[in-house]
């Protein structure tokens, strides 16, 4: 296995390959026997239940509550909403039957053909019509609304092409549905979680991200707005990492969600929907790793903090691990969580290449030296720099780099994206430029006809019109015609 | 609203009608337009989650990690395994085709009869045949084990006859499953979980659980061994509320799960599985709440306490609301979860009412005269008591009475067990007896047969062979053959 730990391809031979192999490496997931479906391994998981726990926190700290809605939708309920039906209803998982039954020929169970639904099912693809067609029962006046519901799920599309947390056929996600009594509440509520999302991405995930709006093109479908966070991965293409959508009154339309206004008028409701994925695993994974192996920001660290005993006889493991356990305990009454690495069947250099493959942020060795001497030894994960400190204090010390490795790796990456953001102020210049990768600020005449003409060219995509970037308007690069402000072109995953 | 909350139907009328009123009424949850599936509300899905909560630290703190597998399982996985396939092939949701298309005809979407699966795919009904399948690929070695994975997931079994929370379609659960190197590690491993979810049970939910095991007939498909935790519920009837499975090498040799053991010899992995699902909210109701609605145990309530003002004047309100602050931020910070209602839409006595229905454990009522005497009166939710209290150290006392409550409805829930719980001797005794309810120990000769006449002319089963029971032998009740111990009889959900 130490062999196999090397056998890491390199970012920079094939960026890819590279990320495929550290999922599995690292242990992180693997694929299952049904096509298109991963199966999500303890140390991976470890890391999504990490951010659910905080991004749990943060929904209800803006006033959310968790619900649970079925997993299976009546196919009607799909085309009852006319853009929804053409962006979701084609790829999905229809169940047709209700039971199986021994195969009369003696091989295995064949399914009962008496046993047929009179109207088939759909694995949801997402909630927002099985949520609408219930919120209908639950909103009479504007004293039931806001509704603010959170559901943590599974869902499930039928994908072509996949990739273990970019795109899965059934991925872990939650999604946020929420009912308001009017169009600005609303449109407050899908910025509002946009905003939790940048920052859930920036502080916690250390993944600097671009807030904007999506062009009509690149629009959730049944959305009059979506709202994204984009982040650049380190081979200079865009992973979209979550949205946020406001939805008018579309859904309540369709599936006739009215309420009596303070006016006692009868009006349609107001939706947003928003939801970010186990696909934010791939977003970490792509941004910070090296060819080393994983390299996890501390605030979502399973372990943020190993030690690994160096010793040639049990009497020194013992008197090892006796220095160790106040230090263990101090680490754990600080909130750090910590793993002392006894495990006597493995040598400390292939521990220092398995952590280091999983990216546990700091690494501490201790040694019989060590203990003469009152020091260990500290290696951080972001740089492999190592040092050797006293003992004494270490933890604090561990305590203050795990915030400054935090930091850093964020700033790493923002100086990455940095790095690949340019400008193009002709067709040309971009095409030439967008075969280098990462982010193109250009104009745009704010035509579909025009995105669909630079995709088909040059494979870019408009990723987000930036909330936050230059306003001055220009021309746009393909048309010459009239453009508001610069867009983000992109390849993206 | 008000009317609606006292035309809950009383136990003694309609125990069955009031549990679905009272599901419904609390909103705890409600039908979907999935036939078997429910919706569960955001005050049901807060109670879960607290269950959730506490199930996870407890699996964590006996070694168990988190992982996820597929939703979707291959038909012929399900069955290599002969007694499984038996037992859950007959009731699966199967999904046959991926992709809807547009109908020639304009009405909707229909299934594109071009996109059938070559092997139809099955919603887990429980997922041993995938995770084991999955587990060859983990395990060649002892080193490898043992390996303790639980996973949080929905689940789906076509139920004909549904009640929410006691049996739906859909629903939600936990499921472990583990793979040992020795037939006496599994057997403690499902013995520890069994005590896991009996703890549980006891200090959480305040439900008194018999732990005993199951008779060959109402074990587990693919079992050898099926422990059990059941429940008296109040109207006499038996609930099995977890079970945890010694699973013997059945899964290793249908899915082929070989390992080298210590002697170098290749040998089939041991394993067990485990689960509680929201069923456990049906048993929660059903133990402890009355005719005036929920009482829910105080170490599960997503509110412990609440506090609603009684003014007159907005004057008034301002002046109880500071006082009430300071109260509000000493629970937060004793970790007592507290809401001050001070929605100026709704009467005290409509709030009395709507907090009495969802089993707010103890209301503080604050008006005027309270504050010129420095009293607060509270009242208890589980015996309806109201006392006036002096204001001063109201938290101390609160957080006592939390604990007091707690241990109150299990004692009353025990004693009602114990009143229920009766022996007979002979089989007219028995046939007397279980037309009132309750447990019935009798003797028994151990057989299948046996035991489904039992069945057929009582509707009474063997809910467990009680493990810390009294293990006196004697003489089967039906048969006169001898009997080892006496087991539980009961009419169950």
């Amino acid at each position: 296995m130490a062999k196999e730990l090397k056998d890491l391809t390199k970012r920079s031979e094939n960026y890819s390959q590279w990320y495929n192999e550290l999922v599995v490496k690292a242990d992180l997931a693997e694929q299952s026997a049904v096509r298109g479906c991963m199966v999500i391994k303890p140390y991976g998981y470890a890391i999504w239940e990490k951010m659910q726990q905080q991004l749990d926190k943060m929904f209800k700290e803006t006033g959310h509550v968790n619900a649970y809605f079925p997993l299976l939708i009546p196919k009607s309920f799909l085309s009852k909403e006319a853009d929804h039906v053409e962006g979701f209803a084609k790829e999905c998982a229809v169940v047709t039957h209700y039971r199986l039954k021994n195969d009369p020929e003696g091989r295995g169970v064949v399914v009962d053909p008496d046993a047929r639904l009179e109207e088939e099912l759909i694995i949801r693809p997402t909630s927002e019509t099985i949520i609408w067609n219930t919120y209908r029962n639950w909103i009479k006046s504007y004293r039931d609304l806001p509704i603010l519901c959170n559901q943590w799920a599974n869902v499930f599309r039928w994908e072509m092409r996949t990739r273990m947390f970019l795109r899965t056929a059934e991925f872990l996600w939650q999604e946020g549905h929420t009912a308001h009594a009017t169009k600005e509440e609303a449109m407050e509520e899908a910025v509002r979680m946009l905003n939790v999302y940048a920052d859930f991405a920036e502080r916690y995930m250390a993944v600097p991200v671009v807030k904007g709006v999506k062009s009509a093109n690149e629009r959730f479908a049944g959305a009059l707005e979506t709202y994204t966070i984009e982040a650049m991965m380190q081979d200079g293409k865009a992973l979209q990492s979550g949205t946020s959508h406001f939805l008018g009154q579309n859904f309540a339309k369709a599936f006739d969600v009215k309420f009596i206004n303070k006016n006692n008028e009868l009006e349609y409701v107001w939706a947003t929907s928003w939801g970010v994925s186990t696909r934010l695993m791939g977003a970490l994974i792509m941004t910070h790793s090296d060819d080393n192996g994983l390299v996890l920001p501390p605030h979502l660290a399973p372990i943020q903090v190993v030690i690994v005993p160096i010793y040639k006889s049990m009497d020194q493991l013992d008197e090892i691990s006796r220095r160790v356990a106040p230090i263990v305990e101090k680490f754990r009454n600080m909130g750090v969580s910590v793993k002392y690495d006894n495990a006597d069947n493995k040598r400390p250099g292939f521990k220092f290449a398995d952590y280091e493959l999983k990216g546990v942020p700091v690494r501490l060795a201790l040694g019989a030296r060590d203990l003469e001497n009152g020091t260990i030894e500290v290696m951080r994960r972001d740089t492999l720099e190592k040092e050797t400190m006293p003992i004494e204090g270490i933890e604090e010390r561990v305590q203050q780099l795990l915030e400054e490795m935090q930091t850093n790796i964020y700033k790493k990456a923002l100086a990455l994206r940095e790095s690949k953001t340019t400008t193009a102020d002709s067709y040309d210049e971009f095409k030439e430029k967008i075969e280098q990768g990462g982010f193109i600020l250009a104009h745009w005449d704010g035509t579909t006809e025009t995105e669909e003409r630079v995709k088909e060219e040059t494979k870019a995509t408009i990723r987000c019109i930036p909330l936050d970037g230059d306003k001055t308007p220009g021309k746009c690069m393909v048309t010459g015609r009239p453009s508001a402000q610069r867009v983000i072109f992109a390849r993206n995953y």
